[in-house]
């Protein structure tokens, strides 16, 4: 079972983190059998934090989880603390593959992305 | 002539700050006739800000300015500090049109977006 988590920074504004958390449910519905779950996660701010994302992810079968940085430029945050905490989590459950992605800013797709939006 | 500008937060790092303004490059280079030039202004820590952005699309002779948020939640920047400066833009440059789009992470197309993004 392969489940997708979105790690976004957390906000002090609650709606800020429904936006994430309604993105997450927006893409698991789109997600065919691309991925069996799709949930969200907090840097900082918010729950559920990165590790309590990843134990849920496992807890519901997970056996392979990819995670994508919701972040558009390559701060400390992308750079630094996102693989930290997530190294962590690589060592603690061996027995399930976890794949951190590049953050969604870096995607090759993003000028074509930004261009569309100027139009819809 | 229509000039599109990306706006960012801006960062500490001048490597972040490069990020967005070569995204402004790749989305030129794609714009075809949509758009004459495309350019990036900063809401703080980098230049030029937004007013000094707007300014410089006039001076290359834009009448028509689309101004894109780059950022991905309606946090306080997007809801207020972002439609103030323009706004003020706006009542001191009244011979240009200038069009405040929705931030990028509110596009209808992010999901997909985000879905593609796990397979590159």
């Amino acid at each position: 079972m392969h489940s997708l988590l979105l790690i976004a920074h957390g906000s002090r504004r609650p709606a800020s983190n429904d936006e994430v958390r309604e993105l997450a449910n927006k893409v698991k519905a789109i997600a065919g059998e691309q991925f069996s779950n799709v949930s969200s996660a907090f840097l900082e701010l918010a729950e559920p934090d990165i590790p309590a994302g990843i134990g849920r992810c496992i807890a519901e079968g997970a056996s392979e989880i990819t995670i994508v940085p919701y972040f558009l430029s390559a701060g400390r945050h992308v750079a630094e603390d996102i693989p930290r905490v997530v190294n962590t989590a690589v060592m603690q459950h061996s027995n399930v593959k976890i794949n951190l992605l590049p953050h969604i800013g870096a995607g090759f797709e993003m000028p074509a992305f930004l261009l569309r939006s100027t139009i819809e």
